[in-house]
């Protein structure tokens, strides 16, 4: 992805692992969208009742990797606290979708899927979180 | 505004205080937009040099206050550790706003303003986290 | 709601009808968070099979206004054509929503709120247009 | 990215153009993160009083992509006139967007390749309009 070449032209960076900030914004750029389809193909199940739980948690998961990814892509005049809890927020929601789509894992694929991303996007998370210390 | 009516009538509540749940998600909408157009009139102040940090600031509260308040606004089925990280990252996105905007207060009459609307949303937010449990 | 005054204070404003403007950036927050709630109350309802393309069309209508409402709420050195194609897309969007939860107004009243939402959300983004020229 | 996995595995494909359609989420989703980065980026130039309508164009950018990449890859029930509308919206804000990068790409190498995920997502979007009629 392209995003990259411009976050690494920022004129005045943060001075965060910038590799740690790529992962973690990309991840969430991934999870995000998966999030978005995996809920969206849980609609479109047979067995939709069965679903109610996986719909609303990617529903959420998408929203907190959307606006983390934006947050975190920001370089310019940060505030750590507020990363910090925002990058916070972004791991639970993606354990939270994971679990629930694991459970689905055997007959859905698209939630097995799914779960792997919210247990990458996570760990990117966590990981990010070690270096703003 | 009318959602609250649509809140109101979810076919299965969560038993989370109504009054404290419909006021998060009002004030999250307003701080939202408000942080929107503070980000906004600070880009076109003749002084916007010295408003760079607010800009920033208002970009992520925005971010926040909006995907918190869609999370919030949302009762099926509700992961309360995903919910809390959320609501946290709103309180502390609209702190890191509110204090920015408020050096800007004397001089720029929508920082006063933008300052005043995210206090109270920091509170609305605290305010739900007690109830939450 | 004190965006508003906000919108108001804007150094720079763009001669675009004011009242106009601020009644369309209301109803999109008032729709986006409409759409969420109708969405997840939908997701709630024991014949959630049924409601699969209000579930569906409730998340774009949110998307759509949610992005409008930012779009239509900065005022310096906007791109007309892109404000009146966002603010069709929105439009468009809206009078979809509105003629799905139509058709469950009957037996859910959260649909027949939000259909009416959807109605006067499209209504402000058309005269919007007409301000707009 | 994983996203497409998913996309791919969704139980009632709509029958557009699969290449198509998963370029335009795939460009959306660079783009918006390209538009947040490039604002971010422009916002901490020493020459910042050059780059506000670039900073303000970028962030209408930013949110037509994010909203657009999230309603094309809703794959369930969907409305075609709602969906042509969006990314016609989508299409309108990389261009005026692209345009005003150009225009600073010789001196921020940031907003010279803003201006070509830009002008990638546009016909990304415009490609997929020709596939869903």
């Amino acid at each position: 992805m392209t995003f990259q070449a411009i976050v690494e032209l920022h004129p005045r960076p943060t001075g965060v692992d910038r590799g740690a900030l790529l992962r973690c914004i990309e991840d969430c750029l991934d999870c995000g969208a998966s999030c978005t389809a995996c809920a969206d193909a849980s609609l479109g199940e047979s067995d939709v009742q069965e679903m109610v739980r996986v719909i609303r948690l990617c529903a959420d998961c998408a929203d907190a990797c959307d606006a983390t990814g934006r947050i975190v892509a920001r370089q310019t005049a940060p505030d750590l606290e507020l990363m910090r809890a925002m990058i916070r927020a972004c791991s639970a929601a993606c354990l939270a979708c994971a679990d629930e789509c694991e459970r689905h894992a055997a007959h859905h694929e698209h939630c097995r899927v799914c779960a792997e991303v919210c247990r990458r996007c996570k760990q990117a998370c966590d990981e990010l979180l070690t270096k703003i210390g």
